[in-house]
């Protein structure tokens, strides 16, 4: 994967943008306009596509790229009362109700959203956009938003994937869109108990910069990191590239701050209480419905002295996971574990460069020559990342030991080449979804956990669900898989999945992906192990965590926002 | 501390033990019949004692063990109907109404709790006890009791000192006590997910015991292991010795089941999930108030090759909270890190035996030398436990990696001599309050965390305050303190108190305890890191999670427990 331009948002630009400078992505789909995936220079792409899911890129047409003039966008049935109370609140100018603001806070970035964009099918487009400067601004927003019976949705950077940010499609009353994008400031470094008050509208990459300037990192890097903000982390449950050290983001976040109609819940950033029932785990995940979070102090750490990450291969995928698992129950305590299956491997060598990264170890005779030596079938090898983080001598300690599990395992090391090249492009994938998208196909990803005893039965569960379905479906469709985050009692599976679609992509979508996330169920896995509910997934909520489960969650959404103000809809069907 | 017996629960008796062989404390205080504190060869305890709260151990008068035949137990206001449901629900000889089962669970084992009870002043005494022997004699009590509109109290080991098991004063539905005590196996081991099922009634020693047998431990030692449950350390949010490496009770447990008068709340053990706010996190210190805690699958671990603590003596507090800071930012991962102040350093080496332990180390000349000529003041210097654990290659990193870092903050280590007897008579300390009791003086303990910068201040404070409020009742009181868990973030600060009471012992205790509550308020830091909150600590928990987040919980307990029938008023006033 190549990008014509890396995105860089602004970290410099001083505190309180105007509504106008918070980044948005396309309207239509990842990113920022002018970067997209290509692969010129990736010559065994086109022929890995074309094996996979039957997509031949050379004959292949092109979609144009969207015309917004062509949407049609349903006018705008904010009253003018509510939109007065709005501009008292946050001044006329981060008030809006233009198309294009409300278009873009529409919808997040799923398969299903992007597809609907596409198509003009737009189900029920937010009546207008607010982006309040401070907290204060925020309650008034939330006060007015309440007092008028409107629904509130909060939007930190649209990336997510669960269908957390439409307004559901019959909802009468008038939708707001309150972006945080304004609220982007590191407030507070304690740099004696490394905790840092940022605001929940902060971008991956500006918090992380702000933060690195005084030498101390978040630790936290989604897929989605270059356009999501610490609020979304917090609203959907986010776990990042490196949290087997630093902890998924609801071990990161200590401290919050909640604006509800009654006023501002407030968590006092304590390392670990005995207060009850946790209200800071209750925030956690809860995708809007118990409030708009305009803050969070959360863990940071100064950065490593060393940070590496090696390649290894497995000869399979079974030695692969063991050597995870046996890991994780090692003294080691990595920063990254991830190992991918044979298909995912295949992949990665097929988007690498020609000249560069993977193709470089197995296009030359060596590499593949000593696998066959060791008598491994060079279709079922497996790529494996492991990240090593602290002192030097920390550092090595763990090399060592993770050397030594890799070897019991049948695994050898490639060397930091790959992980270098790995750590470039990490945050590129998204990309891909939409050039295919532009050829015909559909893809999107969904990950669950599960304890290491079920992992395996996990992955042959979701392998042959996806593959049933493509038959039902009746096209040609590919699964990966890779094995993103260990724990102590198992790990997170994250499958990609892909097809070319016919008639009907939002249907067909919805049988390969149903399928996927009842086999996560059916083995004993969970619906989501960092993209959230949503719409997505709530159909399944019952069978995960027991309909009693869901009753005491409803309990609580019911009893905090009688009126069903809050993103109502989400999480709980 | 000396223990005239070791208390040793039986692990080897079967599954489905009878009610009658649940195994109870005293009904008037900590631990069991025939066991107690004595000083006899502790030469240097009752100077201290002396000291401290100016209590003459040689004059004073030891109270008689209290006689239950002089307690006023009130009549079991529990229904004919209601009896006759309960024993359809369990079977007759597990429904209990006599006076002595009744008094047992009336209360908990905080000082309150037994001034109380010596004084022949239990305001509310359940009307019968239950003992159910399955989940599904859990759920036919729930629903009777609920059916009934009875008020039903969940109770495990009984040694709870924050008012959580009692009933409200002027309760005047009837009240059934759930003992769990006969839920006590270890359900099912998964040895690939290093992840147990066990039942909520099993006693610290006998769950250890069961999975010692297969070369497993929990890791989760709180003060009151012998008499705790671990149903009881979810319902609390408890925290152990260990907690620094195995993680609290909140990380340990994993999946759990809680039985609803809908029916059962079954959250699967996966490691990580995004599931929208946290059931699990709900239950964990919900203290009863949202169901019955039946089962839980904890993560387990392989017994360590290697378990030592290690003792170190710091010149003043100031340079043992930093070491321990330096500690908790370092590679190290550490199982114990426990630091006391002056005074409690001062009270340790009191208890110690002549010839034992730590009073070995300071009796002599060689120490005091030593650390006199590096300027210290043997008035001021702190002790340290810091435990290791691992395979022998990372406890010898650890301990070169502590060894270090005591050294820069000024410290000294005294070897592994104090760790061996520190590990034997820990669980023992609440045998000295019910010793302190007999003989005129009222002492317990309170517990905080807080961000390490915060720490100090937190320290300074509370002491000033319990030195005012001593002043306020007119008594010499002592107050000291160790830091006992360790977190990235911050630490937890654990409190003892002590004082000759006068007239009005609980009175004068509100005093003494409520000082210290608010001082951790107005410090910054929580009113409890593992006790829980119960009745005691309930006034003060809008001052820590503010009135919205006590509005949230609040929420969730009206609308999931809609009568009331769940102990009600804990928590939430």
């Amino acid at each position: 994967m190549t990008l014509t331009d890396v995105p860089n948002t602004d970290a410099t630009s001083g505190p309180g943008r105007p509504a106008a400078e918070v980044p948005h992505m396309k309207w239509w789909g990842w990113g920022v306009e002018g970067v997209g995936f290509h692969h010129e220079d990736k010559p065994a792409f086109a022929p890995f596509v074309l094996q996979a899911v039957g997509l031949d890129l050379g004959t292949a047409t092109k979609a144009e790229a969207p015309s917004f003039d062509g949407l049609d966008v349903a006018p705008s049935v904010a009253t003018p009362e509510l939109l007065d109370a709005l501009r008292a609140a946050v001044g006329d100018g981060n008030v809006a109700t233009d198309d294009l603001d409300r278009v873009v806070h529409a919808y997040g970035k799923s398969l299903r959203d992007l597809v609907r964009i596409r198509a003009n099918a737009i189900e029920r487009t937010p009546d207008v956009v607010v982006y309040p400067a401070d907290e204060a601004e925020v309650g008034a927003v939330v006060r007015a938003a309440v007092e008028a019976d409107a629904v509130l949705i909060p939007f930190g950077g649209g990336s997510n994937i669960a269908g957390s940010l439409e307004a559901l499609p019959g909802e009468t009353r008038p939708v707001v869109s309150l972006d945080v994008g304004r609220l982007r400031r590191v407030l507070d470094l304690d740099e004696d108990s490394g905790l840092a008050r940022i605001q929940a509208g902060a971008l991956g990459p500006d918090l992380e910069a702000q933060l690195n300037e005084r030498g101390w990192t978040i630790g936290h890097f989604p897929d989605s990191f270059t356009h999501s903000t610490l609020g979304g982390w917090i609203a959907t449950r986010s776990s990042g590239m490196q949290s087997d050290k630093y902890g998924d983001i609801a071990q990161i976040v200590r401290g919050l701050r909640v604006v509800r109609a009654g006023g501002v819940v407030d968590i006092p950033a304590i390392p670990s209480a005995s207060t009850g029932p946790s209200v800071r785990e209750m925030i956690v995940g809860s995708e809007g419905r118990l409030g708009v979070i305009t803050e969070a102090t959360v863990q940071v750490h100064r950065r490593p002295e060393q940070r590496r990450i090696n390649a290894y291969f497995f000869p399979d995928w079974a030695a692969g996971l063991a050597a995870m698992r046996a890991i994780s129950e090692s003294d080691a305590a990595l920063s990254v574990t991830r190992v991918s299956d044979a298909r995912e491997t295949g992949f990665s060598l097929a988007t690498s460069k020609e000249s560069h990264g993977l193709s470089k170890f197995l296009s030359g005779t060596a590499l593949p020559t000593i696998m066959k030596s060791k008598g491994w079938d060079l279709e079922r090898i497996c790529l494996s990342f492991i990240g090593f983080e602290g002192g030097a001598e920390h550092v090595k300690r763990q090399k060592r030991l993770v050397d030594a599990i890799v070897k019991q395992h049948g695994g050898m090391g490639v060397g930091t080449g790959p992980g270098v090249l790995y750590d470039q492009k990490k945050f590129d994938t998204p990309y891909l979804r939409d050039f295919l998208l532009d050829h015909g196909a559909a893809g999107d990803v969904s990950e669950t956990a599960a304890p290491w005893s079920k992992l395996a039965g996990v992955y042959d569960g979701v392998v042959a669900a996806a593959e049933a379905a493509y038959e039902r479906i009746g096209t040609k469709g590919w699964v990966m898989c890779h094995l993103s985050h260990s724990y102590h009692s198992g790990a997170c599976l994250y499958f990609t999945f892909a097809f070319v679609f016919g008639d009907d992509p939002i249907g067909e979508y919805d049988v390969v992906k149903g399928a996927i996330q009842q086999a996560f169920i059916d083995h004993g896995g969970t619906i989501s192990h960092h993209h959230g509910v949503g719409l997505e997934h709530s159909p399944w909520l019952e069978e995960d965590i027991s309909s009693e489960g869901v009753a005491l969650m409803r309990s609580l959404f019911t009893a905090a926002d009688p009126g069903g103000n809050f993103n109502p809809g989400k999480i709980l069907g």
